[in-house]
């Protein structure tokens, strides 16, 4: 029986088959919803509280769409066998994402991806139960195209490529909830100019604008929304709340087994799945406002300044001429304000690449955008595109360094900053280019 | 300086007022980002995970713009000194919603009105110390504009009346979040025929029909998104599962109080408004995953049964014919089938009075929707438009009787039932009306 | 070939059947193109520029859609030899069109739908050459279904009822391009709950609440678009001015020989459909504007006025109380200020009933909607919907009466005035219900 | 009293001031209700049908935005005198735009800035009338503001450079109507970030990423709206068939002047204002449907297919490596395939410029786009952005050949052609490239 989602972004989500409406079902699935897409994002873009349920939907949505289409029109290229396959693997490729994962993996040393890979194929799961159901390898299968180590590229790329369901999904998604005019792309467009061919998956010449304008879509969003300096300062008070606690539970072992049990299994560094399935934002939100109130004063500040949303001051400096070294003035000077300069100044960098084309010598080479002309031939994008050439290979973003916002009344600290940039004497000239 | 956010709904919202942008930064306003607006209905539409601080927003930024058009077009009739207040209780006229209010006051008599009154009279908030550097009285005046004391009706109708500020946003946002077709009615419109009148505010005739698409889009989103069956299926085990953990609490005291502390003093019943505050859907969410383990089984499966949201199925009946006795021949099968009737059974009502003219002889007679005429005539609504008439004064609804779905499987029990409706001998010829 | 175009309603809209392609190449379709799909409502909303071809292809859009729906899902139910067919009478339900048509149609006694058949089969049109290349009968076929004499009553209710193909484009089309908040609806929704039964269509009960939202919708469209007071003001002018020009050509034959050729045949009143097609928006609009500079007063002003947009004024009048009889007092005060009232006044009555059931004793009975329950019973919309009860069998509306804007000036002329309505002595205490 | 206009792209447009009510009710103003925004561009993207009259309010509306904000906010930087002319300028920038304008001007050496600035300042006109009412100087004041020469740089500049009000709404409006998703961009927050400076316009840092998004927008509009090879191929046509015409006059100057009158004094080149005035897009449509039945085979053949929309096929070529002589291959088959190629073949190109900074040596150096930054410095755009930088002074476009679709049959004609673009021998390696 057919089970349809209202959803804001895609209008109606159909699902039709019932291993889909099975998985979806599943404990680890359901989790999801307690999940943010955007972790502290919500604290700047107040709309952008939808949740990883609702963009994993998404993903099946378009892999959906475009395996459908491609079983209809293209019986020569693809296998609609795949269908299946690649409609699991988009909906399961973030169920591993925890509670702010980026942050959260940089402390404790989880891997969101190995926990999805976990998910899909460990016998204790709901999913993978349900996976079985299909056959007895499918579960690997799953999990390999996510890995992308499944044989065929073209689901592969679906999946996960610079131009694939998971981000086209999560742009449109984020647009909507944030609020931003910017992600909007013709994604119609694009999901009837796509074609399989035989290492993948190209884009017919007509729809090369539409792949153009997600490009640029993709980029504004990097710059406008996810690389926003108030969510970093979220998560820069969350990263040294966090490592505040992890510091302090040798000595409280006792304290944080009452007040935040399933958090300890991360601070000693013993933690199995069920206890990362634990974690949610919920659960994190609980501990962080327990812990208010604990007597050691760092913690208890930067868990109210979390929780009420008291915001680290922020400037951006040029990574490429200033050394952290050099902003051990500033950092210095909060020491002398009375801060633990550990707890409370951080830095903060958010780079993107907005695209690139093959690079062999690369470690991590991107598989990049074809074109597909009339005559059949497949043209990379940045040639036939002068706007997406001048994007491609060159990375975009900027460093922050973070600090309590009274600095800024302490004019030897204000000194050092010009148009919210870091400068010095070298700096003076080129500050505005940063 | 002003500040801006981002808003899906009204686009930008903007604060140049510093007490207004105090009372946002408090930590008892910052506490609504932790609740949500619609409760268990992000169960039913995923993309309805937006809060009580976004709405709170919302409405602070329509009564700006009513007030700020007031102020510029109505120096006689508008009093520009109440500007403030209108926008301080907009803000704050919802700063008293705690986790899933009404299934929540239901069973442990907590009054979410009275606690906005208190959070803004009590000299121990943060939001009271910002609205007392106004004037000492000016706490008490915003509290009686929200309990519909305030001397000046035009202020309190803008807050709370048949078509308010409040009700304005709700409307929009929940349409935006939930993906909703129906909530969109012409706000812009509104705000310019909006008038203040010596009695309260009225609306120019030439905006008569932007009023009624007002209210039938009200209407259209409670028939299809506030009542519908699977938010309710989850309201239902919500309201179940607290009434287990409140009985059981005097047997487990200090299960609980371990577990779930935030909860105790309301089990107790002697709960504080520091206790009230401390509680969110993060943190019953996180005590609802402590107890899926818990030994008493009732407890454990009504746990395991919100988090991961097995749903209750449900059938309508028709509260008019059909008694609660009728219904324990349903009921009583399911104590058959192993169910303890008292938690896995349940009756869901849901009614709604779209809109009525002022009726002195009720209980709580409503402020009616008044037109403006070109010769000076203030007309109530209904009386001008047949369609509005149409849903005056009738209630619209319906009540649902929850049970395991496996029940479904019993002809026993499905006989009683027709187009998802109960039915009995005497109920077969008017089952197609309800 | 598929053929691609990007609407702005329906985002793209595809033609893969050869038939439907090359009836949109047609000299008969393509003048479509210039014939505004609102007449003179775009003098009032000026966005509504929209022109008949893009309805036309819109309709033939949701035919299809529907039609291959039911192809897929309805095998037992619909006949997918019935596609073609509907989709064609969809593109072709209006080529019969001209400018203005109702105006026109009104004084020189033309019919669209007379002329619909006709281009449909007569063997002199593109169309009809078209049409019989699928079979000899086949013309007939599509005109029939368009006249409602098709024998499949599915096919012909896809086009023509009280919620088909035709009125969904329009209401969601005229909603873009006025910029109207009202004609919006769920047609996806509706497009999924449609189903074809024995006699016609149903509507699943899941979809009662989008066929609901429908109804309002094309009410509140009525009310605000399609009767809007200067609408209907340039309507009554421009019938004034053909009416002029009509009465004239006697005493100027050559004049309008030379000048308005392809209007002799209808002054004549001995035209042929090849006459009918020369007409167009554009080509009266140059003919009104020679007629700018005739001799004669009447015929130049009223040129003029339409040309340039100088509107008449208007006042309601409840044409249940007040009598042509009783408005002659307005019309005398019109002559005696230097107006001929058979050319500067007129009386304009726009009305209608939303929705109605079937009613056998009706001149012209509805097809009723009707609403698929679960068990399989057809139960007739309003008896299910109070909302929709309300606006059944009900007609709303206005009548106007028009008049030279400096009347209201005059104090003996707006003494019978009041808030937009004539009223007298016995009208006073009613006035203000009209 | 108030004017209010439903907009589709802006809402609601307002007309408080007196003059601009007036002026839009003049013959002249309302004549643009009768010219469409976008040309031949509605044979293309057929919801384009959106006029000259709602482009020009929808500038007036900006620069009403604009000014108001500025007199408010910027009481020392802004002279709020200034607004009346700017708002009068924005309202009539386009009032001399003809019907085709640009393939009119280039057969009949019209200039559609010139007549502007007549309509405007000439005593003979309705809108000179109105604007002397403010003062003997207005009317020069406003024509000086759209040809540049007014001595306030910002007025100017909102009008006319880089980013103006014209460019803001014609990207919205045309994006709106062709239903194309490229022309959206964040007009709220450029209107929130724009300040006047002392040499013009600029805009804070803080909107920087909406101004880029501005930049790409119109780039993507040109590529794929502005710039389709559809509505050029009807260009081509329209140019041919007034060429022919013009041609034609001596042989048949009565037949003209009883046909179409309108145009003699164009064909006789002794024109005046009068005579331009009476041109729209429905006097030209009707003189072409006459002319579909003249004696000349090829007036005659082109009046049809303009008419009907019977297209010319194109391939694009590379102007730096491809002559006119290179393609005369090409117009040699088309010759003896019996076609005048005279009529019908044409070179259409269409290129752009994106952005450009100020180049003091260029012919019409550019007025850049300012950013301000904290410090109160102000820096090009492109310095700050890359994104921007890669579009900055490259010219975007193609060169295009037409001729008769039926060549497309001839493997003689079709060997020159790969992927829609000529090529011989020397062009094989490039022509991906073009």
């Amino acid at each position: 029986m057919e089970k349809v989602f209202r959803d804001p972004v895609h209008d109606y989500i159909t699902v039709t088959h019932p291993v889909i409406a099975a998985l979806i079902d599943t404990a680890e699935f359901q989790r999801l919803r307690r999940i943010k897409q955007l972790g502290t994002s919500s604290f700047t873009f107040h709309g952008a509280e939808h949740t990883r349920f609702s963009h994993c939907l998404g993903v099946y949505h378009i892999a959906k769409r475009i395996t459908d289409y491609f079983s209809l029109n293209f019986p020569l290229e693809w296998n609609p066998d795949e269908n299946l396959l690649t409609q699991c693997a988009a909906l399961l490729h973030d169920v591993g994402h925890g509670a702010y994962s980026h942050t959260f993996e940089g402390l404790f040393g989880t891997d969101h991806e190995a926990v999805t890979r976990e998910i899909i194929t460990s016998p204790q799961t709901e999913v993978n139960a349900i996976l079985r159901q299909v056959s007895a390898d499918f579960p690997e299968k799953v999990a390999s195209v996510i890995s992308h180590e499944y044989p065929n590229p073209q689901v592969v790329q679906l999946i996960s490529s610079q131009i694939d369901a998971d981000r086209m999904d999560y742009l449109l998604r984020d647009a909507y909830f944030t609020g931003a005019v910017y992600g909007k792309f013709d994604l119609t467009w694009i999901l009837r100019v796509i074609v399989p061919t035989e290492n993948g998956i190209a884009f017919k010449y007509s729809g090369m604008h539409a792949v153009e304008d997600y490009i640029v879509s993709r980029y504004q969003m990097y710059m406008q929304v996810y690389f926003h300096a108030s969510s970093r300062s979220m998560e820069v008070l969350l990263q040294k709340l966090l490592a505040r606690a992890k510091a302090l539970y040798k000595k409280y072992p006792e304290y944080f087994a009452m007040s935040s049990p399933c958090l300890v299994p991360f601070f000693r560094e013993e933690h199995r799945l069920e206890d990362y399935l634990r974690l949610d934002d919920g659960v994190m939100n609980t501990y962080f406002q327990i812990w208010m109130t604990h007597e050691d004063p760092i913690l208890a500040d930067l868990a109210r300044a979390y929780v009420n949303r008291h915001l680290l001051k922020s400037i951006k400096f040029n990574r490429d001429t200033v050394s952290l070294d050099d902003l051990s003035i500033l950092t210095q000077l909060v020491e002398e304000a009375g801060y633990d300069p550990d707890y409370y100044t951080g830095v903060h960098s958010n780079y993107d690449l907005p695209y690139d084309f093959y690079r062999p010598s690369s470690q991590k080479p991107r598989t990049e955008i074809k074109i597909l002309q009339k005559d059949g031939a497949l043209t990379e994008l940045s040639v036939l595109s002068p706007l997406i050439k001048s994007l491609t290979g060159t990375i975009h973003g900027n460093s922050r360094f973070y600090f309590p916002k009274e600095m800024m009344e302490n004019p030897e600290f204000t000194k050092h900053i010009q148009n919210d940039t870091f400068f010095d004497k070298e700096e003076r000239d080129e500050s505005s280019k940063l």
